[in-house]
């Protein structure tokens, strides 16, 4: 691909779009040009999407395009972060207009539900994968980290963990499913943006489940330097993973699928209430699923508060 | 690659290094959390790498990590900008510890020289492949466009463009010679920062050459709403590239070579004294190689200032 087509190509389909607050240059030039908010940090990330490796080579080109943004959002939401500024590289095989149109819509649509300008890109020939890099804006000196969690904090997560993983196996079996709820759950995940920001302040401690909810709670409680306990009768399974798994799969997947893009977050007993309600207002579910304790590790508790396994004891994939 | 291992090899190779002015949160959480500097401009740019497309398979892992940083500095400092903070995204076949850890080197070696902190970073399984996102400060409302060129205004080129496509060649037929000078120019390209620090606010208009010296023009005098003449016999050829080349294949390498990552810079005559000393200052070569004009599009003068070839003519590669 010659640079000369790749700046017609990114002209095209993502032209338009390098628009928003602080922006004084957006694409078309060596480097974008920022001014960033007055007595604001910035919270900034990147994560690249490989397709065989986090996507299926086969996935709609709209979908990876919103995952893509989608994965780098959920970064920011775990931070508490509001999304700015956008930076997209893109690889693929050949120049394929439609794939990348259907690409930059998919982007596109999130980006601009989130009010997040696009403001630079690299289009060239390669592996088809996609890197995305954003900067989101905090108050000084805030932000939602994760080593932040204390014992006795309880401990919560947001919409269905596990549904993503079961609407990945079953897109696989059966694409034309496409537009099936679950295979919708793997295919587009909804970064908690917003329940990341009611957060910041009020819980202790947030990472997104990017791995799986029992990795990520790990890395949670390793940085915070505590343990936490799992109720197993309290994981959120949703009425489409039952229907699909089963009870005791749809436990499995929802702590160990991974691709779910929720947020994990932590708070002192005293602020459930808060955090409960802003999820209530946003329409997002919130689930309290256990809490964290002094003793290091993550255990998973059965219906009778017995400890039933580590954590890292009956991972089987 | 498992994330746990990601994480691992990732603060192996590339911890300590995200420190910095700024840096309030460095790598390990969610995303970075920085304080942009007070009553600055920031510049940001994205550039991947892909193996086999932007550099041969075969190159040395502290080239590449040097190269991957280089190209975005390059615009950084096309831009007038001064680096601030980087991150990077890498993609390996496989979890290659000792190509890692040379890639790292070569990254931080160059990193550090220009005082840039890496704050976050991504790696995992895929193709062979770094793409860079940086980040740098100007000015409040200034910066070095490629539209500010004006008809009249001298055009200048820093460094002796042409040695990196020569040296690509060369290396490709003998790859013992990885030490050689001209090989060394392609795969170590030393981005001009000082120089584009040096240029805002005195020259009219700036671009990299990172397609080659016509195509970059091209774009400059496109941006700008002029044209240029390239006086053929003002081209700086190295004494090394004669040498290896012949003074006809030189000239054609310097025209249309690629990878030279130096700066085009346009002024009106009167700051061109200005430029001169400060390229002399720096010990960089700085050229006049042309001037710019009302007639779009490139012109390339003969010794008698006659039109030889509209600059897209002779084009073959």
């Amino acid at each position: 691909m010659e640079r000369l087509e790749e700046f017609q190509l990114i002209g095209r389909w993502l032209s338009g779009f390098d628009r928003g607050p602080g922006v004084m240059l957006g694409i078309g030039d060596d480097a974008a040009v920022l001014r960033p908010p007055l007595a604001h940090d910035l919270a900034m990330t990147v994560d690249s999407l490989v397709a065989g490796t986090h996507f299926p080579v086969t996935a709609p080109a709209a979908d990876v395009g919103h995952r893509a943004l989608a994965v780098n959002l959920s970064d920011l939401a775990a931070m508490g972060a509001t999304p700015l500024w956008g930076l997209l590289a893109l690889t693929l095989p050949s120049a394929d207009e439609p794939w990348l149109a259907a690409f930059a819509a998919g982007f596109r649509a999130l980006a601009e539900r989130h009010a997040m300008a696009l403001v630079g890109g690299n289009l060239s020939r390669g592996p088809l994968m996609a890197t995305v890099q954003v900067t989101g804006t905090l108050p000084p000196g805030r932000w939602l980290g994760r080593d932040g969690g204390r014992a006795g904090d309880v401990l919560l997560v947001s919409g269905w963990p596990g549904e993503a993983a079961a609407g990945l196996e079953l897109w696989e079996a059966a694409p034309s499913l496409a537009r099936d709820h679950l295979v919708r759950r793997y295919l587009r995940p909804e970064p908690r943006v917003a329940l990341g920001q009611a957060a910041l302040g009020v819980a202790s401690a947030a990472i997104d489940i990017s791995d799986d909810l029992l990795a990520d709670l790990g890395h949670l409680t390793a940085a915070s330097g505590c343990g936490a306990e799992v109720e197993l009768s309290r994981l959120p399974l949703s009425d489409a993973l039952r229907a699909m798994r089963g009870p005791a799969q749809a436990r499995h997947d929802a702590l160990y699928g991974g691709d779910d893009y929720e947020l994990l977050l932590t708070c002192p007993a005293a602020a459930h209430a808060v955090l409960a309600a802003a999820a209530e207002a946003q329409d997002v579910p919130l689930t309290r699923i256990g809490q964290l304790c002094e003793a290091p590790g993550v255990r998973l508790l059965g219906e009778g508060g017995e400890v039933l396994a580590p954590a890292g004891g009956f991972r089987h994939f």
